[in-house]
């Protein structure tokens, strides 16, 4: 087995592990001719049986036995402490290790970013590593970060994720000059907090050859405004989650039409003939499952804790996607224009503090 | 000129007013039996010709000279002291002079806002009013607030928001015992701020006699989960242009795929005999266009700037709905629960600052 990517899989993380995450694997395989292996850190015992079911599992997946697993409910602090050997921590020690290039888990997304914090450690510059997700947009996707690490920040933190976000999408979405804004509420309104103004001066002035337009309001995401939008884990995660919430209800409005009369069920069938499967597949959350987490030295990425295997395939395809890229020359080049200015960012701190 | 109900009218606020606001009211107008009448505060010159376009409003407007407007960029201090006399600042008046039941401007939100706590004052007891809005949702609608007057907040404020809240989706969408939930992020994940925190455990512990459910999620608005979500004015002003900016990508992508091809057209002729014009209104971010102001002595709408005629006419909507609604006397009753709790509440805030 000398395959050239090899995936390392918490198989036992995520509401339905290891069941889906197995299936998620089959499914992703489905098709591929690019040689991918993946080593799969979980119960022996639970793993064997499940991958007996896709007989053409075996040749590419190596089990790893754990005897523990990290708690959906466990705190970061403690998963740490605790996790030592579990199938999570022996995920990301195997890209600490070079024996695979990304780590990926449907877990606890606290203790999966403490436990990738102390193994693979931040790359130098980063305070705080932050959750990228990557978000439908008319013209392809829009990078927003951070959605769902940090829930209070400083202004110069928010100054780094621009910095990361805008090295991830020129990496992963081929973009040579991303345009970069900050998330905050409407024109008219309170322009939101302090901390928010502070970061967009910093922006404005740190000359760090970065193209930002400044604020962008919630709308300007899904309409690709900009191609990144910064905020904090707390704002982009209750974002991202709305307007998953959103697609299933218009989901839910379309499907109403299409089956509650006559005419609609006609039209269905004509639409299921073609268009409506890519609409469907466009508006499918589990079509954009897995978040990245930026600033580490390694690849992480995490997948929805209450996926299904279509949307564990999303992120192992991110996963493939992000080992590919650039993605960690880009953050490096791009830490290394921020650290220039990094001084300049702290005086300003200490003044507003 | 003697009807039941009266709207007060800033003709000047909104990015294309005064045309839009004229258009909206006759749109608002079209196929309407009960007398509603207008008072339209503004530039009588600019006023006179577009009631001339629709003769038979007339009958039922009333133009009410102002020299001056609020600028959309101005702050909210500085509209107070230099608006009197604006067309704003007169609509809010004849509110408070008893002359109309509702006051509607599509201008300057946070000028609008502290235009309205100067002239009508707030509700003894309330210490911030909260703007908010009615989101769509499987069975009818969710209350969401505050959905942009208040960025930074106590937890004590969210507290008062939930009872405000609690009483406005019980007086405008007749759920007898509303159910409330606290906007936050996923239960494995940091919890959020010890804001957030904070206000969970007032909440639980109060007594107030809300059927309080806890934290949901932002997918949880859309599902309906509870009737009320209760976060601060930035989150919420995020989280509800972050729907519309969705409904919008995915209504494109509905329309991509119902004229790209031929089947997709087919389709598309068949769904236009009926339940397209059902989706689409559904879809349509104009149909819910309208935050209310709640906490005043007084009612109070703020339709968006941007919007148009037909956006217009649904805050005009929900404006009558709103002064045919029990509502103000609801948020008297939850504010006499809420202030035998005060006490308690600030020796908890006095612990925690």
């Amino acid at each position: 087995m000398t395959p050239s990517l090899v995936l390392s899989i918490d198989a036992m993380g995520g509401d339905d592990a290891p069941d889906i995450v197995i299936d998620g694997v089959a499914h992703f395989l489905k098709g591929r001719r690019r040689p991918v292996s993946f080593l799969l850190h979980g119960d022996e015992a639970r793993l064997k049986p499940l991958l007996e079911r896709h007989g053409d599992l075996k040749s590419v997946c190596e089990i790893r036995h754990t005897e523990s697993e990290v708690d959906m409910s466990a705190k970061p602090s403690e998963a740490v402490r605790r996790s030592r050997g579990s199938s999570m921590w022996n995920a990301v020690q195997s890209v600490k290790a070079g024996e695979a290039q990304v780590a990926v888990s449907a877990g606890n997304t606290g203790a999966f970013m403490a436990i990738s914090k102390v193994i693979l450690r931040m790359k130098p510059g980063v305070h705080r590593p932050a959750i990228a997700a990557s978000w439908p947009a008319p013209d392809g996707f829009s990078t927003v970060l951070d959605v769902g690490a940090n829930v209070e920040l400083t202004p110069a933190q928010l100054v780094e994720f621009a910095v990361l976000g805008e090295a991830f999408h020129r990496a992963v979405h081929g973009v040579a000059r991303p345009t970069v804004g900050l998330l905050n509420v409407g024109q008219e309104e309170l322009k939101g907090s302090q901390m928010i103004r502070d970061a967009d001066a910093m922006l404005r002035e740190a000359g760090l050859d970065m193209d930002y337009r400044g604020f962008v309001e919630g709308d300007d995401i899904s309409a690709g405004t900009t191609n990144v939008v910064v905020t904090d884990g707390f704002t982009g995660n209750i974002a991202l989650k709305t307007a998953e919430g959103t697609a299933r209800l218009v989901g839910g409005w379309l499907r109403e039409s299409l089956t509650s009369s006559l005419l609609g069920k006609m039209a269905a069938a004509l639409l299921s003939l073609g268009p409506l499967s890519t609409l469907r597949s466009k508006m499918d959350p589990r079509s954009v499952n897995g978040g990245v987490f930026l600033g580490l030295n390694g690849v992480v990425v995490k997948s929805h804790g209450g996926t299904d295997a279509i949307g564990y395939a999303t992120s192992l395809r991110i996963a493939l996607e992000m080992a590919d890229s650039r993605f960690l020359s880009e953050i490096e080049n791009n830490l290394a224009r921020l650290s220039a200015h990094e001084a300049a960012f702290e005086d300003r701190e200490g003044e507003t503090a």
